[in-house]
């Protein structure tokens, strides 16, 4: 029967999902003497109190996300985990009796609700407009059910696992397979909430279909989502488990980018939390060799200086460590990671735990003053489920950090800008990743979902520090064929600490075109701060026209060349996202060097670049063929070079002085550069020049054909002969 | 002779400009136990100890501010102003021979110097472009000097007054009276320069000169400078007296705005100081009312909630009261105006202070912590010598700061923006006065001068938040016309703590057209955070274009009113600013009632106003015909009433909600008005009805002629009588 489960072994074992019976004895021993853990209780007793006073609302579903019943049942869900958690460490039964009423409201109408009225989603929920966020829903009232289990009568039980629990569980995975057999982070937030469930009920079907999927979906190959993303393909495992197999890296990536593993790694993390309690059998932290915690310390790499997570393809600004999902990543990660002193000092700025073991033992190891700086150093972090499909590498130098893209498509969420970058300078944006075209849960700004622009846009080649290649998207914006491939590394250093550099390959999105960029962060004497060089090398079948934008954030103080404007303004082309850029200007190069120089808050900065004298040199901005304000009016400098087979773009962007408002000093407003110079540019080596104002000259040279670390180079420019080993030199 | 000064009573008796003989005692016996003078004293030390490694750099003046030789000379003068404070503190004779070396690089220098080469200045120095610049070189100077001076031979002093501080003073007052004779900021650096070194020499020809004036000047009433402004106005009292009796109000606000009031205050306080400590006998710190102090207390409020002076006239944003001519204006005001603990929290802030006995008796108050906190309220200052020139408001209510200028025309750093206003919350602009269009010492930008479109753009009616009528500035944009006139004050009333107030008139920008605005910041339980009102009405002689702009910052996120967009962007005008302006969009009031709103950081914005059904609802802009990109790419919204002779524009301005992209939770994202009508509006009488989402209704009315604040006043609206006693109505 349904409640066979509900078996005197399970009854008294209770809570054991995410708190355990001994770790609430431990947390009621140490309450009062660990700051952060006791403030964070106190600030989740007066929000839970505040709630309780409210009463409980249970409103018939009707809204999407933004409006009232979407809003008042997500509270609800996430009050009573709180509520359910209060309970047992203050043992009040105040808690309990909240989430019981809540749980009986929801029993009691559960059973009469039809599919959610709003009918975007390929997936309905009942409570919510998407079996996403029922599935959320689940997530966190297994938890409070699993607070109150023992508590409850065995009838109590019996109505809520009938009436409640099962149907629910059920709904979202048999009666959603196209949502729940899949991977895709919706799915494992549907895995997880049946797994979350079956675990408290012990439950082994739900259990074994939220670890491995269901047996049977009849779902047919080439179904998409609302993203557009594939729904069913041949050949992946399912589940749970096949959500921590296919869209991990073995270095921990998540093949979205970090704003949709944030997204996901609170539901992998506390279902793994709650596995290990469960069933330790399973040793879930160290599947695929400890992936989860190598999640954890890969999306803190992929946050900027001040915990901004990078906006790679459809990211929102903004989000960051500071989130509810990272604060219990991190708890988690500390405890069941080998208790990793660095992360203690996230914990610390986070300023908030989780109320468990976890949070407790974090807690207490900062009261302890055990905690070192977390370091961010460069890191390469390869995408694909075996971790040879691309990948994300950042540089970092000193207060600069450089974002380079270079991995498979990122599922439905993907943009198609291979081999793009972008720059970073003490947490602040210096050349921009545009991020997604979209106001989350901002309901006025299309319900809060994904605005048109951000197909039209935001995914579009244009609208990244990438090249375009005749004014079309890579793979033709065809996700069907973007997903198909990646980037390839040609190579990652980051061993001399002066000089961090990444090479990547690109053959695939413009076929007949190979793309070879380099991108390196510098430091050295002769420059005030780490400079970066940009070596963008084209071998093409035919003549083409390439558009490198730089998307600089900031105020322009000089160009050293002359630039029309319009009287009137144009967008500058009809598709594929130039649509949405209004062309400002355009001038040609004055020299062979092109010299464009910004200042972006209290910085200044100069991108130096070797120009070809047809090249055209545009100023564009952002916000054409915009009808709603969804846009940015952000700018862009472009370089474009038509008519053109094989090329190569070579570019410093160098980060040089200040202006403070206040003493109204400049410093340093002036590049170090006086001129730049490809000197040898063949199959096998491209060579750049610098000579700086100190009247020095660097020269920096790559191998295009071999990557080898130990393989001698020896060639001659002009009348020098260099000689080295490895893939670059640079003196 | 020259020298006849330099006898024996005046030997013997430095340093008592600033510093004093007893002051030093003082600070030394003190030494180490003040915290933010010990720090500042150290930082001090380390700054002056790396320039004197440096050595003595005196280079052949040449460049414009930012090029090398004037950043040198102005770093000169600052390092042995420090470096004479440095020996009386710690008695080292390293700093003393410092200043000395200094001094005599500069008498040898001096003599051979022809006016500067650059040519742009009205007023060129010999060090520097400028006479300015000059003259900021002997105020700091004569501080060195007078530290020295004893310690110096006879024979060392006659050589440096004859060869450097006599010719010196003379070149900037005889040598430039259209420099030094004059009311501007300008000369007021003139007239303390020239007044410090005649303190330090006991020199009263200088003394007389510095205070009073040339006695004759061959100047021509009509004379321009660089500016504009008129260099000779007949009538006016010169000299130091002069420059404080005519820019300040009685109320201590200084007649070009805050930004040149911060640079006006160091020179203004710092000789002020010098003549207590030196003619105590003239009572400076009471003179006029005691306007010096008043001026530092105007100048604080004069900022925003973060210490951002507002950019009223061309003022650069971002400069603070973190600047060091405020540290020095609070360490006087707190020393030489009753010791207020309120100004301890400013210089708290600030973290350091002056080294003499002001700043070593607020370091003192803030050790002892003493402090109380700044609070700023509601605050009407009038402008013109006699306060009865206008002035500017600037109205409080919990976060919000709103600025309202209804001044005189600010001297030749005016612009033409009479009624206009800003609104700031939390310190960051919501409706923004553009400020000046100028990169202060950026030499890229116009060699960091005035641009061009600080005239065509910046100083322009349609620039401001303010109506410009059949798009025309007011005063036909002449400076000649506009510095004639001031608007009124027509009420203002900060009493009722809920309901903070100030309308004024303006009745010459355009001659036969009235204006009358009132702009209130009202507290109200039926929203959720103080809202604007904003009553612009307007008597014509015949019928006009009215154009109120709203100079919002942020993110549009809806309007009620359905607008195109174009294909191609034009300018909305020609001329008088507009030419700058892109017409990205245009649409029609949908209803009675125009509903905009936008999001600017994380919080909610909504502008609610009566509209006629033939309104012009424009999106424009900022950025056009601007070939060199000088201006910030910003938005505006337009109200553009045509045709029409006399009429009301009625709004409110709500702040409300929050958006987290961290939490990504939207809250109280809309409006609480549902309707906003004007229900009445004769010559006698406006009245507005507002109706909030609550339903519930509220009307303000306000007595366009009498504003006696004990009138009482009866009037039906509809079937319901008002009855109140005062200017305005509101419940
Ligand atoms: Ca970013
Ligand atoms: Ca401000
Ligand atoms: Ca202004
Ligand atoms: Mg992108
Ligand atoms: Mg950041
Ligand atoms: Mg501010
Ligand atoms: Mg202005």
């Amino acid at each position: 029967t349904e409640n066979a489960n509900d078996d005197v072994e399970n009854e008294g074992s209770h809570p054991k999902l995410i708190l355990t019976k001994q770790g609430v004895d431990n947390i009621r021993k140490n309450l009062g003497n660990v700051p952060i853990f006791d403030k964070t209780l106190a600030d989740t007793k007066a929000e839970v109190d505040a709630e309780i006073e409210l009463g409980i609302l249970v409103p018939i579903p009707k809204d999407l996300s933004g409006g009232y019943t979407h809003e008042r049942h997500k509270k609800n869900f996430i009050i009573i985990q709180k509520a359910g958690v209060l309970f047992q460490i203050l043992n009040d039964e105040k808690y309990a009796n909240y989430v019981k009423d809540m749980l009986f409201a929801y029993a009691k109408l559960y059973p009469t609700l039809p599919v959610h009225p709003q009918t975007r989603s390929y997936a309905r929920g009942k409570i919510f407009w998407q079996c996403l966020n029922d599935s959320n829903w689940l997530v966190y009232s297994a938890q409070a059910y699993d607070c109150v289990y023992d508590w409850l009568s065995k009838e109590e039980r019996e109505t809520l696992e009938k009436d409640l629990f099962i149907p629910f569980a059920k709904f979202i995975s048999e009666g959603n397979p196209q949502f729940f057999n899949r991977v895709h982070n919706h799915s494992t937030w549907g895995n997880v909430a049946v797994g979350m469930i079956a675990l408290v009920m012990d439950n082994d079907e739900l259990l074994d279909n939220a670890l491995n999927g269901l047996k049977t979906d009849n779902l047919n190959t080439g179904m998409r989502d609302n993203d557009g993303g594939f729904i069913k393909v041949e050949g992946l495992r399912l589940g749970f488990f096949g959500n921590l197999d296919e869209p991990f890296s073995p270095d921990g990536y998540y093949n979205e980018g970090p704003y949709y593993q944030r997204y996901a790694m609170y539901p992998f993390l506390i279902f793994a939390e709650a596995l290990h309690n469960v069933k330790p059998e399973l040793k879930i932290f160290e599947y695929k060799d400890g992936v989860l915690l190598k999640g954890v310390d890969a999306l803190l790499n992929l946050s900027d200086a001040d915990g901004d997570f990078f906006p790679l393809n459809d990211g929102q600004k903004g989000m960051s460590y500071y989130t509810a999902a990272l604060v219990s990543a991190v708890d988690i990660a500390y405890k069941f990671g080998g208790e990793n002193p660095e992360l203690l000092s996230i914990a610390k700025k986070q300023d908030r735990v989780v109320l468990d073991d976890t949070g407790l033992a974090i807690a207490i190891g900062i009261k302890e003053g055990l905690e070192k700086p977390f370091t961010k150093k460069s890191v390469n972090l390869s995408d694909g489920k075996k971790g040879d499909e691309g990948g994300v590498g950042i540089l970092r130098s000193d207060n600069l950090e450089l974002v380079y893209k270079y991995a498979s498509h990122g599922s439905s969420h993907g943009h198609y800008d291979k081999l793009s970058f972008s720059l970073h300078e003490k947490g602040n944006e210096v050349l921009q990743d545009y991020g997604l075209a979209r106001f989350v849960n901002i309901e006025q700004k299309g319900g809060g979902n994904y605005l048109k622009e951000n197909q039209t846009w935001a995914k579009q080649t244009i609208a990244h520090n990438t090249i375009t290649v005749n004014e079309e998207s890579h793979f033709e914006g065809k996700f069907e064929i973007g997903t198909k491939h990646h980037s390839d590394l040609y190579f990652y250093d980051d061993k001399n600490p002066n000089i961090q550099i990444l090479s990547a390959a690109e053959v695939n999105a413009y076929p007949g075109t190979e793309m070879l960029r380099t991108l390196a962060l510098i430091k050295d004497e002769d420059f005030e701060r780490p400079f970066t060089i940009d070596l963008f090398k084209i071998k093409s079948d035919s003549k083409k026209q390439y558009d490198l934008p730089y998307y600089y954030l900031g105020h322009i103080m000089k160009t050293n060349f002359e630039f029309e404007t319009y009287d009137q303004l144009n967008p500058l082309g009809k598709k594929n996202g130039y649509q949405h850029l209004w062309k400002e200007a355009s001038g040609k190069p004055a020299t062979d060097n092109t010299v464009f120089s910004w200042k972006n808050k209290d910085l200044f900065y100069t991108l130096t670049t070797a120009s070809n004298a047809n090249d055209e040199l545009i100023l564009a901005r952002i916000g054409a063929n915009d009808p709603e304000y969804n846009l940015r009016k952000e700018p862009s400098f472009i370089i474009r070079r038509k008519n053109t087979q094989n090329t190569t773009f070579a570019s410093v962007i160098e980060s040089h002085g200040s202006y403070s408002s206040v003493s109204e000093l400049a410093l340093n407003a002036y590049s170090s550069i006086t001129n730049l110079k490809i000197v040898l540019d063949t199959e096998a080596y491209t060579a750049v020049e610098i000579i700086t104002k100190k009247n020095t000259t660097k020269i920096f040279i790559i191998s295009n054909k071999d990557n080898s670390t130990d393989k001698n180079h020896i060639i001659k420019i002009g009348n020098k002969e260099y000689n080295w080993k490895g893939s670059y030199y640079y003196k």
